[in-house]
Formats: structure tokens, sequence, C-alpha cells
């Protein structure tokens, strides 16, 4: 039976079809990789999602973790399946070898992931906050935080978080309040708050590892006075041993809409309720240099972003193949050319507005997936660039399309579940069907690890200015090729090549007008806009990469791809006009309006 | 303080300043009413939805229904706001005064019934029910029938349920299998199940009164054989007391997203559980003629979807309200001019992003509350028409209107409860926030009552070419109205009627195309996309109207109604440019798409 996670034939295509992830085994980094490495790592996440994850991912959502006042209960199901990930050394799968990990190219791994996404986005979040945060120590850790934290983290006996936000600070880290105080020892106490940790307390790991953003009195203002510490639950004892308690606490559980199998917690540091070396105080572990916390802590929020996007593709696209499924499967009217009613009722797959819904949400998932895979490509180009012109090249590429990997699937992946739902029909609506969950899940990703609107600014505000425009100078540089390419083919892959043309130059024209009119208050004053069309239009690009791919190829798999390129370009790309009409206006709108007159 | 639920200045703006609602008491039947029995009939809404039914809406959420074989449980407080609402003598508001009701006009009652939909749309459901049921029997009931089930549920002592869809009939009427057989002393014998059966079991009344669409056996096929059957819980005892119980049994309840304190069942009639009279069959009384049981229930389907989308409207105006106040409370972030990050955080409403947030779901809420409020409008002119020129004039209008009142509000106010939640952050994705709730609420609005994509083949396929296109003409005269006097008052409401003119003769040059074209099917593939389409061009209409009648006016309010229009006509309209392109294309992408593709 084929799976209802994701498709395996398409992560076939667009991995070795399209982004020809096997060519880098030719690269240094991946040289002890090939096509097989890859293809068992695929073929194992697909068997351990659907084993360890997918079983419990209706009863996670149903059975949220408990706070008793003294310990957080998880249902002994969220084990299983931490063993079985860290048994099979995925933890470490793309981490280099000199950790011990397998040191796989990021876009399989980031496949290989996907599975577990789209089975169980919670149980999930477990392992991926400590794979971000030993991704994170394996760069800026010193060789005895590498040690004492990184290591045990990738075997599986500790768990990892990332403690950014408190109540008052959320988007605008800049205000965070809880301050780190360097000891004699060399070690700090950190106090204060921290609002939002995922995975924070649990007992799934014999210690948990925190990175944590604080202050250290007499810094700078701002983002520029923050600095990164590990405060571990336990301190390191001897021998790699657990060793006394470190005072920070759980103090309650959020309670979401969704994801509510992983702990979202407030954890109070140094309230004294703990006094380890006999006072109060959380023991933090400086990272790296003071005051430099925020640029480790981007470093990783980049991956994070599109860990994010990630997460959001795959539960829209576990969610379009389950009603794909019911529409295959569920009678119900007749074809509206037909009037006789005893004839008998037609799959709902015949009726139009089913096969748009379900075309719709195939555009979106495997657009999405496409966009993600690509960019980890590139992270993969960048840790293997045999110059630095190669590796700069990249980054610049990816740190235009970062904001918005991350934005595009949390908007348009979490709409294919709108679709997914709607396509069940009243069915879709009841917690006896998988869908309305995802539909639950996938609702953080707009939110989370910078919210759309704050995308929305670093895309125009920092990502597009900088280094003089090279990135949308880069950007269109590859969207040029392709475009080549396809308008050397004729026919409708050339017509699709044509419009998206017109669209991408007048989006430069548009961004030109909006820097040049000196009314920097307006310009921004639409970016959720201006990040909107510009996602569609990337993701344009994507679908005529994937035609381009499938160009010349027979059997039902290619003609989905042209089909679903063909519903992009007809349905989706027309939608960037009207936005680009109002970016090009310099609409004062919202600007204009007052408090009082809400 | 003022309400978090509604408006009550823009209810009084949209019912006195703009729909003249107090001119209805000009009409016979409105006469015993005047602008001050309206006014106490809103406030006293307000405050018994405040105190009754705001009170639990939560709870009713984190506790639903619970089935223990023998008996339905529903928390106490729902009790306490049907016996509150039943005492009100608001059941009977807009019943006609032979009946006991208050006969107010639709457009007040509606205006009132969104108060309890803000506060709690779970438990106003029971309310809704037993009103759409009274409403269908004061039509076509027996003066038998309205003795024994109308009154005692417009007194509070019953309540009722529509009983239409089956598990393997929902969208498909034609096919339900619930048969009705007739017995020698005139009535009937059901045997059947019934799916999504809402506000059925329960104890909340004395007895439930379930309107049951049922086959006679030997009539013809499909809808043309569908008869309407009153099904009571209890069979009608002496003296209005209540008799025997009647073979009508729960078979389950149905676990939803959202919309939790209402119970969900699957019926079954004539399993033999009960055997009134001494044998299995659940006991049925018909109503009206047989095999017309459609043609009644879709008198009263008109108006529950009117009432879904006032629904959805009230929903996504509570949002709206909750994430206003939010945002003025909530510091987060400095100007994006603002460099020094010493300065104070400011409240988050001064971001341009989250006025467009804000701006968009006031657009949305107050766009959608007008539509509703002039469609009632229409519903009260039909009631007390002076000719049949006027009834029929109105009839023809709110045809047209009804499946855009009912899925324009379901899609366009669900995404009102989506920006509320961005407007919280993190803090809108926990249920300790109210708008994660409306959000899950109002999701089932696109589907129950007709689908998205039902409402757009009614739309297309019916009301467009009906009585050879009486419809369009209807609304395009009525629309045409609007123009002539904003275009007669020069600047930028001008300008906007100038707009909604193009977009208009637009829409009826395509709709033209597609019904010449000759091929039927390519014109109704895309029928969804013209139901959106449709739709915010109508609301567009309703906006224009709004800001005629703020016009002249002075002050934060009739600023806030321009504003609202000025961002309806930059952002919104625009968006119609696209769809009908594709409509005027005839596009086949998804005819076109096999189910071997996907």
């Amino acid at each position: 039976m084929k799976s209802l996670l994701l498709s395996r034939r398409d992560l076939d295509f667009l991995l070795y079809e399209w982004l020809r992830v096997d060519e880098l085994t030719s690269r240094d980094r991946f040289a002890d990789h090939s096509r097989e490495t890859f293809d068992a790592v695929l073929e194992l996440s697909e068997q351990l999602a659907t084993r360890y994850f997918a079983n419990h991912n209706k009863l996670n959502d149903a059975n949220e973790p408990t706070f008793d006042g003294e310990k957080v209960t998880l249902i002994p199901e969220v084990k299983q399946a931490w063993d079985a990930f860290a048994q099979a050394d995925l933890l470490a799968m793309s981490m280099p070898q000199r950790f011990g990990g397998a040191q796989l190219p990021v876009t399989v791994a980031q496949a290989a992931t996907a599975w577990f996404f789209a089975a169980n986005v919670a149980t999930t979040g477990y392992i991926m906050l400590t794979a971000a945060n030993a991704n994170l120590l394996s760069r800026f850790g010193t060789d005895e935080q590498i040690e004492a934290f990184l290591k045990p983290m990738l075997a599986g006996r500790f768990s990892g978080t990332m403690a950014l936000s408190e109540t008052q600070a959320g988007s605008s880290l800049a205000d965070i309040l809880t301050r780190a105080e360097p000891q004699d020892d060399g070690t700090y106490r950190l106090f204060g708050s921290k609002m939002w940790i995922s995975a924070a307390e649990h007992e799934l790991t014999d210690n948990i590892v925190n990175l944590v953003l604080a202050k250290i009195p007499g810094g700078p203002p701002g983002t520029k006075g923050i600095s990164l510490f590990i405060v571990p639950k336990y301190l390191p004892g001897a021998d790699g041993a657990v060793g006394e308690r470190n005072d920070v606490v759980l103090a309650g559980l959020n309670h979401k809409m969704g994801q509510r199998g992983i702990t979202n917690t407030v954890l109070n540091f140094g309230e004294g309720v703990h006094t380890p070396g006999g006072k109060p105080g959380a023991v933090g572990y400086l990272v790296g240099e003071p005051h430099r916390g925020l640029s480790y802590m981007f470093t990783m929020m980049n991956e994070a972003r599109l860990g994010v996007g990630m997460s959001a593709v795959a539960l829209g696209y576990t969610g379009y193949l389950k009603a794909l499924q019911y529409a295959r499967e569920r009678p119900q009217g007749r074809p509206i050319t037909a009037k006789d009613p005893t004839t008998p009722q037609v799959p709902i797959i015949e009726h139009a507005d089913v096969k748009r819904m379900l075309l719709a949400q195939k555009a979106y998932v495997e657009g999405g997936l496409g966009l993600l895979l690509y960019c980890s490509r590139l992270v993969d180009v960048q840790e293997s660039a045999g110059s630095a012109e190669e590796r700069d090249a990249a980054t610049v590429l990816l740190d235009m399309l970062t904001p918005v990997g991350k934005s595009w699937p949390a908007q348009w992946c979490l709409a294919a579940n709108d679709l997914a739902i709607q396509v069940h029909g009243g069915y879709g609506y009841t917690r006896e069907y998988d869908v309305e969950q995802h539909y639950r899940d996938n609702r953080l990703n707009p939110i989370h690890e910078g919210t759309h609107g704050i995308q929305s600014l670093d895309l125009l505000g920092r990502k597009v200015p900088a280094r003089g425009g090279a990135g949308m100078a880069a950007l269109g540089a590859e969207i040029g090729r392709t475009i080549a390419d396809a308008a050397a083919l004729g026919g409708e892959i050339a017509s699709q090549a044509a419009q998206l043309d017109a669209t991408w130059q007048r989006l430069v024209a548009v961004t030109g007008e909006m820097f040049t009119s000196g009314d920097l208050e307006a310009a921004m004053a639409n970016s959720a806009v201006y990040l909107e069309a510009f996602g569609h239009i990337v993701v344009a690009w994507i679908w005529l990469q994937q035609a381009l791919a499938a160009h010349g190829r027979d059997g039902d798999f290619y003609d989905g791809k042209r089909q679903a390129a063909r519903y992009f370009f007809r349905y989706e790309l027309p939608r960037t006009g009207p936005q680009l009409d109002l970016l090009a206006s310099l609409d004062r709108t919202t600007l204009e309006m007052r408090d009082g007159w809400f």
C-alpha cells in the first residue's frame, strides 16, 4: 500500500531527477555516500516514521503532556519513538563525521525528516530541537562543551531546547530581561523567565540541555548585548554521569490549539528552588564570546526556519494524500450532466470542484517540498563548496530564499490542510479523521520562528537591499537560467517561462520603485503583501524547474507534474498582479489608519 | 466597558443610519413596533448573551457533551442559557403574533441573534435549530401539529432538530435511504439512520422534535420522492404532557474540531429499541403533502444559510474586537524608523502590518454584517410587501444573494479569525485566549448547510440563469443605483463607484461569455472561483453603501468606515481581476486532470 505520509516517488523525482543530489557524492564532504546510502536512509525513515511516530499522532493530540507540579508526564509512545530514532543514529545523520555523524547531505536529511514531520510533528519536535541545539554547539561550542553536551545529545541520552523568547519579548528579542551574572569560576548564574520553550521538561532523556539567551549586566543595550548560554537541567557530574540539579524549573505548560503532544513551557531560571553549589541561580556556560549570542542563534534560526517550512510542507502533504484517498473512495452525487437520480453515485474525485481542491493541494505541497529541498541543496553547496566564490554564491541565494522557505509553506500548506478538510466534508471536521489535526498543528507555523510579519520585514527590509541588491540579482540570474532553458523548448513550457519572466521583471521594477521612492515607511507598510507576491513568484519558478525536469518524459507521474505546473501558472501566479499593483502604488491606507478609527 | 462580542455602535449605524430599519414600522406587519422596541431587544440580547452565553463558551469547548450509552450530559450552564433565552420570549421574537410571537423584523432578530452567536455559537445552536424548526412548522404544519409541537417549542419546553443527511447522503439528498411506511391511522413508521444531526439528544427540554426527511415507498426516485416528517423523541401524551417513548435512539456522538458544546449525532430510527404502540418503528407525522418535503426544507434552508452566514460574521466580529484590544495593550517592538533599543516598546497596534491585519478584519466582519443585515431586510420586505411585485422583487434579489450570504462570511470571517490569531502571536495559538476557539468553531461554516462547492453550483447553476437572468438584472439595477448615488458626490467615493462599476460590468460580460460558450462543463468547472469573485464584488457594493451612509459625517466612527471601505477597494476588490480572467478563459485544467495523475 502506498504511504499516506509522503510520496516516495515524488521525493525520488525531486532529489534525483531534478536536484541531482547523487551528484553531491563527487564532493569531498559527501564522498563516502552514494545513491544507495541516501535511499537506505529514506527507506528507514519511512519505516520508522510509520511504525513509531504515526502510530501515536492522534493519541498524542488527545492526551497532551500533564504537569503535576513535580514532573511532566508524556504518553509512553513518545519515548519509544525517541529511542527508535536515536538507536538508528539518525540524530547525527547530517552532522560531520568528527562528531560521530553520518555527514549526509542536508537535502537528504531534510527529506528523511519530512517523513517524521508528516507522521507526528509533535513527537518529532523533541528530536528536531535537539538536532538544532547540537548543530549550534557543533559550530560554536568548546571541546569540553561538545563532550559534555553535544555527544550525549547525538547519542539520544540528552535532549535539547532553544530558549529565546520571554513573556514581554517574543518578536522583539532586544527586550529580553534574563540576566547572566559572571562567577569567579568562569561560569554564569542566570536569573529570569523564558516563555514558549518547546520540549523543555519531560523524562525522555537523562538531561535537558537548554540553550538560553540572556544579558550580561553592563553589556550594550538591545540585540548587541545578548549572550548565549548552555543551562542544563542537571549539571555535568563525574565520568559523564548526571550531577546536581540546576536551578531551572518549570513554571507551567502552555495549552495549544495543535501540536499538543510536545510540551511548551514557561521556564524559570534562578528562583532558588534548587541551589546548585549551595546557592540559588541557574548555572550557565557561555557559548562563544559574550554579546554575540544572537548571531550564533541566527545561524541556527535560518536552519530552524527551513525546518518549520518543511514541517508545514509535510503536514500539507499528508493531508493531501488523505484527501486524495478519501475522494477516490467516497461516492457522492453525480456528474452535473447526469440527470437520472437512479444511476449510482460517483466517487467525488470525479467532480471538477473536488479535482480543483486536490490539484491546488498538489501544487502547494509539491511546490513547497521542491522549494525546501532546493534551499537544502544550497546548504549542502555552502558546506561542501570548492571555493569561497561558490560558497558565497550559495549563501547569497539561500539568504534571499529563507524567509520564503519559512513563510510560503506555512501559509499555503496550511491552505492545503484547509482544502483537505473541505474535500472530506463533515467528516473532515471530526476528530475521527486526521485532517483537522493537521490543520490545527500547521496553524503554528506562521507564528513560531519569526511570524509572517517578521519574515516579511526580514525579506524586504534586510534581504532585498543587502549587499546592494546582490540577493535579488543572484535570484534573478538563476530564474533567468530556468526561463532560458524553458523558452528554448517552445510550446506550453515556453509560455510559462514568458509568464514568469514578465512577472519577475515586474517584481524587480516595483521593488526598484519602492526603494527609490524615498518613502521608507510606505515601502515597508505592505511588506507582508510583498512577501506573498515574492513567494508565489519563487514557487512558480520552482514549478517551472519541475516541469523542465519532467519535460519529454511520458507517464502518469510526469503528466501529473505538468498538470500541477499548469494549475500553478493559471490559477496561482496571476494572484500576484493586484499585489504588485498595490505595492507599486505605495499605498498608505494602513499607515493612515488611526487607533480611534477602529 | 465596551463589549468584546459585537459593536453596538456599528449595529446602530447599519440598522438605522444605513438600512433605516425603523422605517419598517410604517408597514402593517411591524406597526406595533418602534425604534424603542428594537433597541430594547438589542439591549436585552447583549445582556443575556454576555451573562448566560459568553460565561461558558470556553467551558463548553473543554467539556463537550458525553454519552454514557443511556443519556447525554451537558454542562449545566447550557440549560441556564436555554432557560434565560426562553423566559425572555426570544424564541418567538420574529414569529407572527398568531403563534404568540413578537413579530419583530427579521433584520432586528438577526442582529439580536448575532450577540448570542458571538458569545457562544455552540449553545446558541440549540436555540437556532429550534427556531428554524418552529419556523418551518409555522408555515407548513397543521393546526394540530402547531399545538402539539410548535407552541411548546416557542415556550422553550421542547426543542427542535433538522434531520436531513445520512452517512451516504450529505450533499446528495437524492440518495437518502430512510423510509417512512404509511400506517392505517394516518401516521408513518420511520426506519433508517441520520447523520450530522445537531442538537439531538440532551436533557435541556421535555421533548425533542426531529424534522426528518424520508422516502415513502413507491414514490418517485431522487429528490422528488422525499417527504418531511415530525418524529418526536416522545409521542404527544394527553393534555400536552409527554407520552410514550418513540423508537428514535442515539447511535453515537460525533467529535468535532470546534463547536464542541453542541451535540452532533447519529440518530437511528425504527431499530426496535423502543416499541411505541407495541411495535418497533419510529412514529412520524407527515408535514404537508407527500414527496414535497425537500421544497419545505429548502424554504427553511435559505434562512438557515443566512443564519450560518451570521454565525460566521459574529465569530469573526468577536475575534476582531479581541485582537484589537490585544493590539492596543500589548507592547512589542519599536517603529521601523526607531533605532534606539532603549526607547520603550510600543503597543503593536502602531505597527503597519498589525494595522493591516486589523483593518482587514474590520473590512471582513463589518462588510459581512452589512451583507447579512441587507439580506434580512429583504426577508422583511418579502413578509410585509404591499404588492406581489414588491414581494417578487425582494425574492429575486434575496435568492441571488443567499449563496453569497452563506459562503462569503464563512470564508472571510474565518480569515478574520485567522488574522486575529496572528495578531495575538503565540498567545493566539493557546487555549488560554479565545481566538483559537473562534477559528475552530468558524471552520464548520464552509461545510454545513451546503458546502462552499454546493453554494457555488447553486449560484452559477441555478440562481444566475434562473428566470432568464432576472436575478443578475435585479442585482445589477440595485448596484447601479448605489453607483449613481456615489458617482454624483464626486471625489474618492465616485472613484470607488467607478471601480465597482467596471468590475461589475466585467462580471456581467464574463458571465455572458460563460453561458454562450456552449461548454457547460467548462463554465461550471470553476464555479467556486465564480462564487468567490461574485462575493467580493457584492461586498464591495455593501461597502460602497456603507461609505455612502457615512458620507458627509464627521467623527472617528465615520472615518473608520471610510478607511475600511478604502481598504476593501484597494486591497480586496482587485483580487477579482485574475479570477475573472480565469473564468473568461473557460479553463479546463481541473476537468482534464485525471485520477491517475494525482
